[in-house]
């Protein structure tokens, strides 16, 4: 067993450069959006010197740049949109603040009392031979290490919200000097949020491993378990986040369709609906704050998975600092490799026209995991030892360094493969989503049976892709490979997310070009831009659980260890009935927020009516509707709603590892985590494919949409019908799923001790 | 380990004798049914001497009891309705004959070639000691109790679509008298099916059972392996009966509807639509053949499961005769215990009016629990040592007979706690389906939101009460415990079938009023029997997919033993990936399933609007339509669609047993099972949800059913897009799915031998 050829002081000097400069970027991108100026220049007409910000303006083919009052008007409704997102989230804090109080004191109590909240050092649990710290320290840290990852995990949320809104307008304005303008600005943006998230998540874990080695000093073991605290605040946040944010955006969404589209037949995003800007406010705080705290989570976790299997093999064992940093080293390599993929994005090509854009995000992808892969093997073979042992739930297994080269990627590869299946099904360039369209001939009957039935079969390929990167990857290194491997697939999170949150900042784009009665031509310039956004969005969704299945594999795989379980027999009725509860879960918490979003849209679609009933002139034009009532009911509703669904997931664990012990919570773990996949990835894929067989239609870009077109026609009105239904599935309930998997997974790993020493009560007696 | 009470000889006589009560009350019913003449009397107007079979019609309230041409109507009606469905079963029955020879010649080439096709005894698997009758004589049994059970299987569902082919018409002619009259018609005619079935399946087995045991002699070990042939051939034919005839009923039934209800805006069953007659064919062959043979499959296979478990218990390693039969015993009280149930039906009370039919069918499933428990309590008394051991993975357990009573409650009782779940959840009496018709008020989009919720919603205590009954009964008795449990549930299949297929009978009478042109009267008569029947169907769904959980744990557990596997551990990599893809299982099912409705109605919607297009007249009544095409197209769509999802579930374990071997093939079965019961639960009552929501709309029973009325109003239309949605969800997909679960599992428990021998030749390599 020799050492990494990287030095353990090169190890601590590298991961925070990586960590600096990834942030030091996304600077840079905020400053380069910055410069498109959204208020008018005070000194005169705004095509005097200001020029708007921009030089060469003139050379360019453009649009309406001169008149005053739609930059004006852009301004007004981005800061609609922003203060009605920055309350929101607001009032969403201070209740998950209490909730963050009440766990983290949870926490210590629970995890203090397992030796009776005794202050001497104890045996190892893994090494009989060492003295490790006490559990009231690892209690103390846990918490501390929780409050860490719930502040991270807000604040990435938070400032993913605010550069969002503040592209918004300005993508806007971009287009009307060209798709390519608006391209870059909207990618620019959603690559401030994807560099800020991956930084900040790697830095803050990096400091917090340092800071607590002050006080553990050798004992590894109980540093890493300590750590495993901040996938669970990462995770717990991203709960509330997903689901609040979830049932904010749907609520909103269904609400103004149902009225507007459907009763009043007035276009989507229009000014007159009163719900139109809680609508925008909600893509803000469920798909960019919501999503940015589901991938942090899912990255902590990861993180944390692997190290805290890591410091009970080799690597901790023998205190070999670089390799016990390996996915550090992943994490900061996947920044680098981000960093330059962005550049071809934005700066070594450009768009010209409508079409490149969906060829110029799938390009992203293929570009990162091709780079990555070289990047992954440049760090096995610098960051580990040639050779060298990984715990085996009892056992120690030798693995080489290839083998968890090979972990790495086959985690990235799925993650790429998952991210093409799901275009394929929820593109309309393809013939899934283009069976559905045509399906809306005979009705929304039709059209919904096909596409539950297109849902269910894109479960298929990435279904075998997880497992074959589960067989690999727990063949070659067990759980640690398992943890390995959805690194791998998050390595790339920077670029996954700025693709990802550039689909809300494009839709939202729209939105204002709509409701700043901007022309036609740039409408139709950011609708082009809305639907690659809303294929990326689903490819981002693919990505998040795939990674969620990984990732809580690798989680229930240190649990079970924590917990001291040799085996989880499904042929034991503890466990199987641990299972078939398990595998029933995600439909109880699917009923919940499907629920909610469907009754806080009932009073949505009721306030909308009474406004368009009761203000004269509304329907006209002549009057402004009450935006603000709008956005109360959504923000009430949903911090009102995700506290059920929030309470199920959280306290199932608890209550089961108290009463039924760690066997029953083992089956229900696995169970949970092979149904929830099946039906997070099937409901989003279903809702993305009614979307867009719905612009399909809209778009009528082929003979074939001709035929089921134009807006109104019998057939556009089955898939408006189908949109609606797919929004709470692909936006609420579906991802949400990824979090019950994984929080659940990393709250028992967290409890783990706890549960060994005192759950079980109910068998007990 | 003391002798049950009852002597083996006495076992010998009162088995056959409970069976043959069963075929004489069932040819009894019939006979009841049949003095309700359909032919007018040829000797004059059917007012006179002949009085249309009763002789008490004259003190009745009736009305057109004397319209000659009424009585011809519905004849003709009948008799096409019959033909339809005759043919379309023996069209269905060459593609599964051919499937059953191929299958059978498979069976007997795989397990003969476990020990090479050698003719001489081996050693016995579990008791190594003793000689057991060679692999090829199992493997020639195990092919002849194969086409016993698929045989026995067709014969159930033939004739039990054939009593309900010959009640429907009889029961419109009797609504004339009144509603009591109707149901008892229509209940009786379900009693033939269900006692017919029930005491078919045990005759045979038992006949079964005793011509092997002349060859095997003592080895009931190899006795009771060759047994389990007979529930693979039950199932296998239910998979091809269930999906077929689910294609084929939802096909006719969405193509009906789309065209008739939707754009035409004429009544459901309305003799104008082309689609009608193929449409009152689909119930029969979907609803009463399939589910007469999935309910076959179930009682076949765990009598099956638990006689294998038994054979290697003591029970069989004593020749214990008397107590061997103990699960053919409890089946034998079954029927004796539906047969007093059913007389509260038929003859100790009588209904008198329409809200008593409800009542009368709930009180059938509480009469008969009741009833059943007590005859559990005797024959376990009679039946059983006091105490015996039972083979559990490689040891035995002491149990005793309170125990395996205890195990058998639980599963009865399990069985009327899902049943009232469903109830309560799918009849429109309770909120939650009052809450779906609600939610029509905002359109078709919230209407299917709140559909979805609702399954998702209901499964959860079905699955609570599963998990509790499979936690008792493996506690106490291991596996033997868990199929017993699964025949309590199955103990009153006679009543259960009963009311089953009460159903469609009633479905069928209603759209042969309709067509008949009788008057609106005897229609709003059929049409309180038939909402009834949807949720009784719904509650039959329930306990079919509720013993199919443990049916196949059951399997899975002989499966086990039989490959001689100790524990299948989750956290094995070929295990966990079992699991996974398991559990996708069920949505790949799915997806094909409901694809296939969908395409196979889109083909229906085309011809129903070609003719309505094309015949002149048609619409206005004066053309007949030509009806005889629609049941051509249900019929080729249902044969050709049913083959890949059949291919699907008979390859799976033939794949994956020899590619990936027995563990790999373990995950499958327990993910597959898992997950597919909450796919099962949720599809049956969203749709079953769906169909009682707009048919609370249409009734207008209460004053906030009438506030989303009438029939045509905007609240009404979106019901009917919910309705056709769950169509394909609760008579095709969901039901499929306990085949599926099923299936595999009886199908890894026959080729046990042969993977265990020449298994996982992927891992081999």
């Amino acid at each position: 067993m020799t050492s990494p050829l990287l030095s353990g002081l090169a190890t601590e000097i590298i991961i925070p450069i990586c960590a600096v400069i990834g942030i030091v970027f996304s600077l840079l991108q905020w400053l380069l959006v910055s410069r498109v100026k959204v208020t008018p220049d005070p000194n005169g007409p705004p095509s005097n010197k200001n020029k708007n910000g921009y030089d060469d303006y003139l050379i360019e083919e453009e649009e309406g740049m001169n008149k005053h009052d739609v930059v004006v008007k852009c301004a007004e409704i981005q800061n609609a949109i922003s203060e009605g997102a920055t309350s929101f989230l607001f009032t969403e804090y201070q209740y998950v603040g209490v909730f963050m109080v009440v766990f983290a004191i949870l926490i210590f109590l629970f995890l203090g009392s397992v030796e009776g909240f005794s202050t001497k050092s104890q045996r190892c649990t893994y090494d009989r031979a060492r003295m490790c710290k006490p559990a009231l320290a690892t209690a103390g840290f846990s918490t501390i290490a929780f409050l860490l990852g719930a502040i991270t995990s807000i604040v990435s949320g938070f400032l993913g919200m605010k550069i969002a809104t503040y592209a918004n307008a300005r993508t806007t304005l971009e287009a009307r000097k060209g798709v390519g303008k608006a391209f870059i600005t909207a990618f620019r943006s959603g690559a401030v949020m994807g560099f800020l998230l991956a930084a900040n998540g790697l830095l803050v874990l990096y400091i917090a491993i340092n800071l607590f080695k002050i006080y553990y000093g050798d004992d590894w073991e109980g540093l890493f378990e300590a750590i495993t605290g901040y996938g669970l605040g990462g995770s717990s946040m991203a709960l509330f986040g997903r689901v609040g944010g979830g049932i904010y955006t749907k609520a909103a969404d269904v609400g103004a369709d149902l009225v507007g589209k459907v009763e009043r037949n007035i276009p989507e995003d229009d000014p007159r609906n009163p719900a139109v800007i809680a609508d925008n406010v909600g893509d803000n705080v469920g798909d960019i704050a919501g999503m940015g705290s589901d991938l942090f989570g899912s990255y902590a976790e990861s993180s944390c998975a692997a190290l805290v299997v890591a410091s009970i093999s080799s690597f901790g064992i023998d205190h070999d600092f670089t390799a016990m940093c390996y996915p550090l080293l992943v994490s900061s390599m996947g920044i680098l490799v981000c960093l330059i993929t962005t550049l071809f994005a934005t700066d070594f090509f450009e768009i010209k026209a409508v079409h490149e854009i969906q060829t110029a995000l799938k390009k992203q992808l293929i570009i990162s995991t091709v780079l990555m892969t070289i990047g992954i093997a440049i760090v096995s073979w610098l960051g580990l030892p040639t050779s060298f042992t990984i715990f085996n739930f009892g056992s120690q297994k030798v693995v080489h360094n290839w083998q968890l080269f090979l972990c790495v990627c086959v985690g990235l590869w799925a993650g790429l493969i998952i991210g093409f299946v799901t275009e394929y099904y929820t593109s309309n360039a393809y013939s899934p989503v283009q069976d559905v369209a045509d399906s809306c001939r005979t009705g929304a009957a039709t059209n919904v049976i096909f596409g539950l039935a297109l849902g269910y079969k894109s479960v298929i390929i990435p279904i075998f892709a997880i497992a074959i990167s589960i067989y690999v990857s727990f063949r070659f290194a067990a759980m640690y490979g398992i943890a390995m491997a959805a690194l791998g697939m998050l390595s790339t999170i920077a670029t996954g997310l700025a693709i990802d949150a550039y689909g809300p900042i494009s839709d939202n784009a729209g939105g204002i070009a709509e409701m700043a009665g901007m022309s036609h031509r740039i409408r139709e310039r950011t609708d082009a831009l809305d639907a690659a956004g809303n294929t990326t969005a689903a490819i981002g969704k693919g990505f998040a659980i795939g990674s969620a299945a990984l990732v809580s594999l690798a989680l229930f795989g240190a649990f079970v260890s924590r917990a001291g379980i040799q085996t989880v027999d499904v042929l034991t009725p503890k466990v199987f009935i641990g299972l078939v509860v398990g595998a029933m879960l995600p439909y109880w918490f699917s009923a919940m927020t499907m629920k909610s979003v469907g009754s806080a849209a009932l009073k949505m679609v009721e306030e909308v009516r009474r406004q368009f009933n009761t203000i004269p002139g509304l329907m006209e034009g002549l009057a402004k509707p009450d935006y603000t009532t709008c956005v109360k009911i959504s923000t009430d509703a949903s911090i009102k709603e995700m506290i059920p669904p929030g309470a199920l997931v959280m306290l199932t664990p608890l209550i089961v590892g108290i009463l039924f012990g760690v066997e029953t919570l083992s089956g229900i773990l696995a169970g949970s985590l092979v149904s929830g996949v099946q039906v997070a990835i099937s409901a989003s894929n279903t809702g993305g494919a009614w979307d867009n067989a719905k612009k399909y239609i809209e778009a009528g870009a082929s003979e074939h949409a001709r035929t089921l077109g134009p807006k109104g026609s019998e057939p556009h009105k089955a898939a408006v019908i189908g949109d609606t239904i797919g929004d709470p599935l692909k936006d609420t309930s579906g991802p949400s799923l990824n979090i019950l998997i994984k929080l659940m997974a990393v709250e028992s790993l967290v409890f783990a001790p706890f549960f060994a020493a005192h759950g079980g009560l109910l068998f007990k007696i």
